[in-house]
């Protein structure tokens, strides 16, 4: 198990190659869960590589059960069929980007959700060695577990002949997510379909996308700090009751929030994201700065800024690129000053597309 | 101040006469809350009849925020200019359909709306008499006083040249609702409005309309049992405090319904509607054979069903007029073996007009 660490810039902006179209998955569906594959599939390729894009869960009021994800950001994932791995299982052969991250593919994202997705299509016959590109930071709120997870299930089911459908592909990407940040699908739905994405149930899992529509802009304003948010500490930091009216306001608000999404509406969609009164106002003040940064881009022009997933980023909204610039300078400025922390920001769109198929060499 | 009582069947059905598409009001507007009228206006008419439609508000999930009205069942007001009655006052002539209600404006919602929508309008030169038509039984959860403060508003700004917007009319009727049964919008914003209407905010008042697509078929079936659902006790009943995952389970089907009304995706609707874990489980015990009847609607095939308003009608939806008598027929005989109750069941389709001029005598 060869592992070798290449460096990469966190947030360092990615060229992603356009997706294959002669074996173009097909992410789309409504989860409907069918079952596995009984009949093991032959492979269609030696060797393939994938990408899954960073997403934004929570979204203010959509605290757990919405997430979208974001254009130009991710992991990369290849996959080959190894002879020296042993038939059924998989190999870590190199992780670049990241030097935290275990090679045993029992305690790794792409790993575990490679595992779930071989099982998945019951490939008994082939072993396969896997190579991660971290494109993402960990501990970001970015969804960089989540991105690993539905780069790999979707890069060994694209090897097989792309068998499986998104449903599954979220399956086996949750299963990745159950292990290392808990069972929520609030970024691997995303991550794999693209797109915005509503969590409607887990038992069993429904998901419904919500289509931002293509003749709207939507630009998200990354700005992630260099400070380690403290997981348990965000945890516990949610309230274990909410008051009616907190809950009446932003459920009604989650409410606003879908439907902007669907009308196409960026400021309603960014006022809706601001409104949060449960969960950001407990968040927020652990994040040193974020209530500043957040009336800096608010103040700037943003139409709305929240926390992305666990934090520490913070997301804004804009539907212009060269105004979401200046924005984010002046939230990386605010992080500075309220906060002491330095922060990159970057200004990128909604990706419409999700997990996909980057590159692959027949058999 | 004649009082007149014309004994009406509750929940008759009522033939509406087409709009006047003359002086057709715009509701369609966003609330922006622009200030009252500074020029006395002069009236149009010497008398105006006006409609407006029974709603059915929190629509489980959407407790406190969302509402929709019904089409083809609500309450008539009819004004005239008089000149037996004081400059810049109101007299309520005549009441028909109801022998509850005081005929003392201050006390009755359609004559504290008239009021509202006069001061509104600066009338200080005309007295007006006005008569009240209830189509809708009193306390039935199908928006009742909303419907009468909406037909009232919509009446008197006919009267005089229709220069207020619907969000005016709807602070008009919230003036009523918020003495009789509390400052809420989600009867009387879609009362006025039609269609589906998201509360956003209350200060200030900010009102999303959720068009449901105009090519796809929506009924309610309204079941009202011979029940008084038990106000303080509805009231009392509603949890204090909310676990965080109920919270989040509800926000996400709150915005799954959000987005079924806005795709035309009935099924979604009624799933959604149905799946309320914190108002409805503590308020259906306390309206008799509610459970049973909820089982009934679902087992005959309507997509989902809740309490309406506070009860005690129940609502169920569906995608056919037909299907719906036979899910009708079930929950009424539901609310009889279930709770030993009588009940009539009625079949409606969405209302998507709202508060509307259905006659008018010009000067």
């Amino acid at each position: 198990m060869a592992i070798c660490f290449q460096f990469q810039s966190p947030l360092k902006p990615i060229n992603i190659p356009p997706s294959s179209t002669k074996k173009a998955p097909i992410f789309r569906c409504k989860a409907s869960f069918s079952t596995t594959i009984t009949t093991e599939p032959e492979p269609v390729f030696t060797s393939v590589k994938s990408f899954a894009p960073a997403t934004v869960a929570n979204l203010g009021p959509g605290f757990d059960f919405l997430g979208a994800a974001v254009d130009g950001l991710g992991d990369f994932v290849s996959v080959s069929l190894d002879t020296s791995v042993r038939p059924g299982h998989v190999s870590i052969s190199e992780i670049s980007g990241s030097s935290k991250l275990s090679s045993n593919p029992l305690f790794n994202c792409a790993g575990i959700a490679a595992i779930a997705a071989m099982k998945m299509l019951n490939i008994r016959s082939f072993g396969i060695s896997l190579k991660l590109e971290k494109g993402l930071p960990l501990g970001s709120g970015l969804g960089s577990s989540a991105a690993s997870a539905a780069a790999a299930a979707v890069a060994v089911n694209e090897l097989f002949g792309a068998k499986l459908g998104a449903d599954q592909l979220i399956l086996a990407g949750l299963e990745s997510e159950a292990k290392v940040s808990g069972y929520h699908a609030d970024n691997i739905a995303p991550a794999v379909m693209g797109g915005f994405v509503l969590i409607k149930s887990y038992e069993p899992l429904e998901l419904k996308p919500l289509i931002f529509p293509n003749n709207q802009e939507l630009f998200f304003i990354l700005v992630s700090p260099e400070f380690e948010a403290p997981t348990k500490k965000m945890r516990a930091a949610l309230p274990a009751e909410i008051g009616m009216p907190q809950h009446v306001w932003n459920c009604s608000q989650a409410g606003a929030l879908v439907a902007s999404v669907l009308e196409g509406d960026v400021a309603g969609l960014g006022k809706a994201l601001s409104s949060d009164k449960i969960v950001e106002p407990k968040r927020a003040p652990l994040i040193p700065g974020m209530e500043g940064v957040k009336k800096a881009a608010i103040e700037t022009g943003a139409f709305g800024c929240t926390i992305s997933g666990a934090g520490p980023t913070a997301v804004a909204v804009i539907d212009n690129e060269d105004k979401g610039k200046v924005i984010g300078e002046k939230m990386v400025e605010a992080f500075l000053k309220e906060g002491n922390l330095r922060s990159v920001s970057m200004v990128k769109r909604l990706d419409r597309v999700g997990a996909r198929l980057v590159d692959s060499f027949p058999r």
